[in-house]
């Protein structure tokens, strides 16, 4: 009997068959993200691994069943969320089995006192936002892809929103979890506000890419709607003026909750009415009570009218709102014969103008390379992230994986050369996967030593963030 | 040959002979930590173990050389930073090896533009804060123990500060790290303002209380000195009113850097000419530029005010500030008969009130004790910390450790009870390491798969957070 077709037999006697698919629409849609070259590839109709199954479990008791099953046979294991990753970090090994969590979307309960919310990881969210907005609550939470993506994976991946500014990353709202470890036994956490119990047990799945578990329940941290918001836009002579403004707002400890600046191929891309030819925009909006929003953009805009900027009204961030969560579909520029991408990268204050300069420098020092243009979108009182965007047009579609990883080559290595880091929320998945050791240098070693205490098969997930063990190699 | 003496025989042929030291005066300062049972046993002269000897390193190098000797010898290593912990982490099993940090308190650079400094962990907040100062920078964190405490300990015990309700606790402070790991290898991480880069590696370190390796190097974020202050104190007829204005102070979204809440008894205490009698006072200190301090003082009160508060000025937070460092001398009561010791937990507000009558009802039913109160001074969105002190007498000398431990007993049982966690910001240690199974429950295992991931052989601080080995016990 073919492997598959005894994983299969296998699961469909421990688990409810019907959770058990082997149909190979289910599976096209599960064994993959949204990376474009997975994306690219399924164009392409090239071929690919096949997983055994999709699991869609309903309890966490199926997943333990499923990880408890895998862990005994030593079977891979990829937990699927809601497929919107950008990294290539689902990509289904042939007889893998896929957990495709979707149908484990249950809100639980809001506690309105302590601001928590309990909810099942396959929810998408905005889904989530729309239910706690429904309660009078906010998660705070923004991607652009909000509507895409899982509650889970926001976890997996180290996810980042819009509004970061004032509520954090994903780590400052994640209080407690529960998970199924790869040997099938389930851990939960208490929410409590902060502890000094040992290590902070939610960093073992914070980043971690599905590599050590299945998060099956996430209490986060919820917000009253805001009272209030401020906008104002702001139009500034350079990108280098403009981060000056960011580096000067964060460091008087204002903490608007959007803060984006857009350089200008951005800014006469999407702003061109309402700045002028390269100068760069600065969108700020504030929210909270009134009291607070009101001298937090009055506070803003004085510091950036001091480095040079010129406000422009609010027109600009309304646009921005209306259009925030519009993500592009890889597969328009692809059937035109351009590959697309987003690199958003992160530094300290000091590296930051040499790391704008030095990305956006190599990769249009690639033949094929049509745009590359960025934005700040996140900032810290010590440094922010830039977000690349880079179109390119191979002179044959062959080529199209050749140029793509010729700019993504010379994107990471700008940026380590910069100093900075190769990833602020997207991920490792595979497309950065080589360049993570590099990263960390001599602190790498401590991430094959997570995972190997988590999974000592390595069955979750292999290869996503680390290279897959090597007996595993294709 | 006698083990220890091998040991030190050893240590000089591989280390600067001066670095190896088995004084005896260094050895009793150096074998223990702050822990009131450790000082009560000292003062009793109690039979101690016995390490080999105090190591001083004045490089990483020297560490490495220690840890790699450690590793191969199976000798366990005690990591000593200023001795100031109070849970007894410090206390050094016969023949063990103790690294004290205290000769590598090197300030090495600040970096004003990406507000970070990098330290060595030997150096005293104290001093590292007053060299920031002159710098016209502040860490933002004021432990208590400020003039004690080495800025290595406060990573691996999870430290909090006064003013953490603005800055954040140590884990939102520490940026980046070098640390040289049992097997002597060193491992330095970048200092980025944020990653998705796998799991994050300062959560190895962050709280594993010596027990994952030692660290050699500190990179945290700094602030620029305030520019204002605003300071009120407020009385409310109740704790539990006092409580209540807390958490609509932070659901409002406002983050004063101090929020400090006396019951009646700590009030009356400290406070009496303040507050009448049966009051519980809240100190608010905001700081910041002073567009910002001047409405969030006001909306502060604001809240207070709906929730019963009586403003009465600012000489209270005055008085606060002149003594606020001020660390009680166990001897001093132990000396009159008396066991003096402080219990900080903490819990969702939903569950606040529950906690604070429960331990304080818990632990006056123990007989002997004297005296027990409480306040917080560390406040979330999501819920705040109580700091409990307690006097008790017991009836006989020869009883005062029963009495200590019965009244923790009561302390841990009733925190638990009311869905708290065990410790907020002063660790495990010895002290509370029996409840930390049942406070972590099915997360509990995770602790030790960590440690043995770090720690193989077991001989990084055995005994602290988590028991010995089966094989060390005595």
């Amino acid at each position: 009997m073919p492997a598959s077709e005894r994983i299969r037999n296998d699961l469909r006697d421990i688990l409810d068959p019907a959770c058990v698919i082997d149909d190979p629409a289910v599976l096209a849609r599960a064994r993959r993200d949204t990376w474009v070259i997975s994306v690219w590839r399924s164009l392409q109709r090239a071929p690919t691994p096949n997983p055994a199954c999709v699991i869609r479990p309903t309890t966490t008791a199926d997943v333990s069943t499923v990880l408890r099953y895998a862990t005994r046979e030593r079977i891979a294991v990829v937990p699927f969320g809601a497929g919107s990753g950008v990294c290539g970090a689902v990509l289904a090994p042939e007889h893998s089995i896929v957990v495709d969590l979707g149908t484990m979307r249950a809100l639980k309960r809001i506690d309105e006192t302590a601001l928590l919310a309990t909810v099942e990881p396959g929810l998408l969210g905005s889904e989530f936002e729309k239910a706690l907005n429904e309660a009078g609550y906010s998660m705070g939470h923004f991607p652009q892809s909000i509507a895409l993506s899982s509650v889970g994976g926001w976890v997996a991946t180290r996810a980042a929103g819009q509004f970061s500014t004032k509520y954090g990353n994903i780590e400052d709202m994640l209080i407690a979890f529960e998970a199924v470890l790869p040997d099938g036994d389930v851990v939960r956490t208490r929410p409590v506000p902060r502890a000094a119990t040992g290590q902070d047990l939610r960093h073992l799945f914070l980043g971690a890419e599905g590599t050590t578990g299945i998060l099956t329940e996430l209490t986060y941290q919820i917000h009253p709607l805001a009272a209030s918001t401020e906008k104002a836009a702001i139009a500034f002579p350079s990108m280098s003026a403009g981060l000056e403004s960011l580096r000067r707002v964060m460091r008087a400890g204002w903490r608007p909750a959007v803060l984006r600046l857009y350089d200008e191929i951005e800014t006469g891309r999407s702003f061109a009415g309402a700045a002028r030819d390269g100068e760069s925009l600065l969108l700020v909006l504030t929210e909270g009570v009134s009291e607070l929003t009101r001298v937090e953009i009055e506070g803003t805009i004085a510091i950036a009218s001091a480095c040079g900027g010129r406000h422009v009204g609010t027109e600009p961030v309304d646009s921005w709102l209306h259009h925030r969560n519009a993500v592009p579909g890889f597969e328009y520029f692809l059937d035109q014969g351009m590959v697309v991408d987003t690199i958003e990268v992160a530094s300290t204050w000091n590296q930051i103008d040499r790391l704008y300069a030095g990305v956006l420098e190599g990769m249009r020092a690639v033949p094929g390379i049509m745009v590359a243009s960025g934005h700040s979108s996140h900032s810290y009182a010590t440094g922010t992230n830039i977000y690349f965007t880079f179109a390119g047009r191979p002179d044959r579609p062959e080529d199209l994986e050749g140029l793509y990883f010729r700019i993504w080559n010379a994107a990471m290595e700008a940026t380590l050369a910069a100093g900075g880091t190769i990833a602020h929320h997207h991920g490792i998945g595979r497309v950065r996967r080589e360049w993570l050791a590099r990263e960390l240098g001599s602190a790498y070693p401590l991430l094959a030593k997570i995972r190997h205490a988590m999974d000592p098969f390595g069955i979750m997930n292999p290869g996503a963030l680390l290279p897959e063990p090597a007996s595993n190699r294709s």
